[in-house]
């Protein structure tokens, strides 16, 4: 039997956005999932799917309080015999966490203490994670798994990568093995914020103009969702290492936010004027531009199908037509 | 007037081994410095010479409860125009956070976390930090600051390596300036732990055989507090960055375990048989063997005077003599 093909799978943050979809992923191979949130960000329209499966149980629990993990979801998952436990729960708004660091804090690194509590008193062996190129803050190399130094320019990056030491530290005292994987900037339905969605937001006040912060040039890797967990499955098969860490993205340099506006405005057919506040930056935080070296993900043997643009406008259909 | 040469000092663990030679040093030039301990590692013995000084407030708190840090600190320190933070508080017992990881959580990150609240709180623009080679790992390359992944295997290592995100955050968003200081092992008076303490004390219980863990071949830099402070206070003056990164330490491949294990023997004329339990390692969490790059440190004009091995001498010298 191949790694990875037994066991139950546990998932926090399960009704958030890539939660949910990756929820989805692992019960259609009939595989039983145990799925966790606390509904700060995620939805119950999100589980609609998963709900209707035998295989998965739900438990509403906010993650970041050590005694509702060790109290209520220690005691329910005992003897369940989970073999991997897939850590999506964190915050995702990054300004959220600029100006309240607490934010960061709270949702994603202590998440990912209690998370790593319960695997050590449930003997769950595996860990994968949602990691992120925040982790790499302003650097303008192509940034490779290798990149340093680590200076994250925001709470979000911070935490994202304090998560990765505990779990990376974890390996070496109680976990068999973990998956790291450094998301860009991910779209795809069920999305919940971002830039589609402030611009979206921004023309249903005022459709005659879009206000877009920054010069437009700023310019990022995006990746679909569901090329992301079809990523992230790939690795967990084929990669052999204790702790696996991936960039994960497209090969291209990435959209700029001016093709994103006007991906936006197509997608609406919306004939709005755009209008940049200009800066080289949307906010604080805000990583302005940089690239992915996807070559060990590429190495392995996996590359994604679509550019970030063809990913953009996919979204922009997908969240307008109320995916 | 020089950049750091006016404005009060903040020391936070300035009860502690590192944190109170600093203040020493500080206060020996006329500084003005604010110290801040809960003698959880720290010891009113060790403040016995800041004591005296005039020129040194010292405030009993425990920075990582942060209504103490808010409610407490802050008001007392509003107005005394602080220049800098020199952020030394931490658990620095590396086995004690692999057994219970909430003593890292606690100690070194929710301790720099609120220190961060505080000096957004206060407006004080610089902090210097006290972080380690144990961010980087277990990684058999000559260590150089842009070295990475940073892959921790000690949670000691993990809330280092959150503590650097953060203030690198931090830099990003309110502070103006910061300083990580990434410390090899670091030997010296006032020392409470480690493995000269833990050879002496073992002596003391058989004075017949000296029971050494792992094979004798571990081996690491060593630096003296005297020194590490010397280099401390050289990067705050001559580097110019934002984010000031500098790893410190010696220019050789540090001590073995053995070397180290004779130069006790020695110290304290003893000639106890050293029996080694056998394997790479001493303990969990325990990274066997590191270089490190001083490049960047010795480019700005810095080198250290002494040897790892007539470091570990000097100590031994130190300790049995009850500096």
């Amino acid at each position: 039997m191949k790694q990875g093909h037994k066991g139950a799978i546990l998932i926090t943050g399960v009704a958030g956005f890539i939660g949910s979809q990756l929820a989805d992923n692992f019960l259609a191979k009939g595989r039983e999932v145990f799925g966790v949130d606390n509904f700060c960000r995620g939805t119950e329209k999100n589980l609609a799917s998963a709900r209707r499966s035998p295989n998965f149980k739900f438990f509403e629990i906010d993650l970041s309080v050590e005694s509702s993990v060790m109290g209520k979801l220690a005691p329910a998952l005992r003897g369940k015999a989970i073999a991997e436990a897939w850590h999506m729960a964190a915050n995702s708004d990054i300004p959220a966490g600029v100006s309240d660091p607490r934010v960061d804090l709270r949702d994603t690194l202590m998440t990912t203490f209690n998370t790593l509590l319960l695997m050590r008193e449930l003997a769950i062996p595996n860990m994968a994670f949602a990691s992120t190129s925040a982790v790499y803050g302003e650097n303008p190399e192509l940034l490779k798994e290798s990149t340093g130094p680590l200076l994250p320019i925001s709470n979000y990056g911070a935490m994202k990568l304090a998560a990765e030491g505990l779990i990376s530290s974890a390996v070496e005292s109680y976990l068999k093995r973990a998956f790291i994987y450094r998301f860009p900037n991910v779209l795809g339905p069920r999305l919940t914020h971002g830039i589609i969605f402030d611009f979206l937001n921004k023309l249903k006040i005022n459709p005659h103009e879009l206000e877009v912060l920054g010069d437009g040039t700023q310019q990022k890797p995006y990746l679909h969702t569901s090329d992301l967990i079809e990523a992230m499955l790939f690795i967990r098969d084929k990669s052999k290492e204790r702790v696996n860490l991936y960039n994960i993205g497209p090969e291209d340099g990435g959209a700029t936010v001016a093709e994103i506006a006007k991906a936006v405005l197509d997608g609406v057919k919306s004939k709005a004027a755009v209008r940049y506040t200009g800066g080289d930056r949307g906010w604080v935080g805000d990583v302005p531009k940089f690239r992915y070296s996807v070559k060990k993900l590429a190495d392995l043997g996996w590359r994604t199908p679509s550019t970030s643009l063809e990913v953009v406008r996919r979204t922009v259909s997908e969240v307008t037509a109320g995916a």
